[in-house]
């Protein structure tokens, strides 16, 4: 498993830089993860409070299905991996990416009344697993922020229950989340929809 | 032919980054190409469904005029790559470049029911090919976007002739197209239209 | 002393190549400082009018309590010294950094008659030394902009006395400061800052 | 003199660089030069129609005052030349930096009925070669656009005339020129003005 986690971490890495880059990082914030193994299952998880753009992958941690410390170096895992994990599990995602950036978290609360961010129409949409068209519509459900994160994950699994189709969701005045099967589909979903939610948020009418 | 492949490739490859670098190709969306040779048509086209940051030049795929892989290795065309194709004959183009930044879709969609974006005054329209000064009135098609891209190959061909003198088109929701004799002007083509829908996008009249 | 000033100028420049990148730093604007040693004070202060993309750590300056030169090599410490020294000394702070946004500098104008800005309910404000919640609440007083420095670093003292629980200020139509414990808490204190700033200019309520 | 030349070129070529990363060059738009020699006028002198993030210290031109090429290789240099020197011979520069940003084409025509963009009372202005004080008003005047180069030179000569204090001028819907006595201090201009025209441009009232 050695020679995959360090693969894995190199790859979660360099993702965390170019959205760093991208100002979707700022301040330590947002984190990532990917699975390393199933069964029983095994995540490298970014650690709490690192400068996403100097990530090293040898700072990843591999925690398990509770959130736990697997591997043998230190460091305190992000406050969110259940989340991530709860996302694993419903979705059978390979990777987890939750970013903050300005467009999301200005969305997250203009939309918040309507229980989320209704996006169609575009032809970004098709960048989406399994969206083959842009007249495809994609429900982007807002879930209100909380600091109790056991809480907050039964709340993300009532949501994926609720929105079976959704890539995503936006936590209120927080941020976004998206997964895929691999950390190559993870970082195009979160592209893509961070691309729509500025779209959505420069258009006048 | 080889050779002039693999440096045309190249240079695919580093325009991709650098668009991606500037949100332009976010989500693996875009997609670039290059005429090779003429009689047969070569196509230097960029490959479906691939990250436009790490785009390497061994992944351009080589197609012929109905958008068939005439190169050894695998990969799949882009799907748009007839509209590349017919903007290959129609325009004599050797480079075609499609672009999905915020603006040109915000824009592709603010002036679709006028049929296009009437841009004039500016000095930056100097940068289109033939255009001697400022005080020229480039107007950009809309074009509804669509998934059956025969037909849609077909609607821009019909486009292409209603509008001689057009340096590029819009997609309604979904990008820019424009091109040049060499890739450098079909980039330099790109950056002043990109330039200029941001411009309009930001005036406040 | 030497070798850890190298190291802490190392950092420093650093940072001020990465600001300078995302805008905040232009024209030699803004100046960053961290402290080499307490009693008595030598703070690693960046000269004045120089490019911070193009800062090198032996430009750094060796400066005492009194903001006079004590490094052998020649330059002149930036002239917002003083500001530097008052904020080390009045909130223990290990690195002190101020930044020329254009969001701070328009929010230090439009909320300067409520005589600061308050940014509440957000998730990044977890990102300030303290702040465990997103239900936190922070002011960031805005001090109206002064050539006297002297007197200028009198005022920020009596505001930080006012505000003891702020993370940062801002001078009006001028920028804004932050700090931290060390170089790192005061980067993530004012990329944090920024973002919020930026969210708060981009909310169209 | 080659040797000068040479560093000059270079100098010239990290500037192009760095400008073209943040948009204010795109399309080979813009102009840059520098005095090598005062008497007789030796300037170098970017070429027309250069991709500004490629350009190459090499192909930097040797221009005598009446915009004639002295170098011995090829190259055709910018159209503008004729308003580099005037500027060099009116205001004494020493590096004379020309760009099209979004925000400069769109305040050029905003403010070009009241003649100028009036800027006052932003501490970035002290950023300006011999500005003392956030007091300050700065005047950017604005000139009408026109493809007659030794017209608009002439137009340029009577508004640096009628505006001795000014450190730059909008050509409008074109681009901003400002300059220094050394390319340092031009590129400070550019990235102050810059800077306060997108301040301006963000202000909501």
């Amino acid at each position: 498993m050695a020679d995959e986690f360090v693969e894995i971490a190199a790859g979660l890495a360099a993702v965390a830089k170019g959205f760093y880059a991208r100002g979707w990082l700022l301040g330590t914030s947002g984190n990532l993860s990917a699975v390393v193994q199933r069964e029983p299952l095994r995540l490298a998880m970014s650690p709490s409070g690192v400068d996403k753009g100097e990530l090293k992958p040898e700072q990843l941690l591999s925690i398990d299905e509770n959130a736990q410390i697997v591997s043998a170096h230190g460091g305190r895992p992000s406050d969110e991996s259940l989340l991530h994990i709860r996302i694993v599990k419903d979705r059978g995602a390979g990777a987890v990416l939750h970013t903050h950036s300005v467009w999301n978290t200005v969305l997250s609360d203009r939309y918040a009344s309507e229980g989320g961010v209704t996006i169609k129409g575009y032809e970004m949409l098709k960048g989406l697993q399994g969206v083959r068209t842009h007249e495809h519509t994609e429900f982007l459900p807002i879930i209100e922020n909380s600091q109790d994160m056991p809480a907050l994950a039964e709340l993300v699994g009532a949501t994926l229950s609720k929105h079976p189709a959704a890539h995503g969701f936006l936590l209120r005045r927080h941020g976004l989340y998206s997964w895929g099967q691999s950390l190559a589909e993870a970082k195009r979903h979160i592209e893509i929809l961070e691309f729509l939610l500025e779209t959505m948020g420069r258009r006048s009418d």
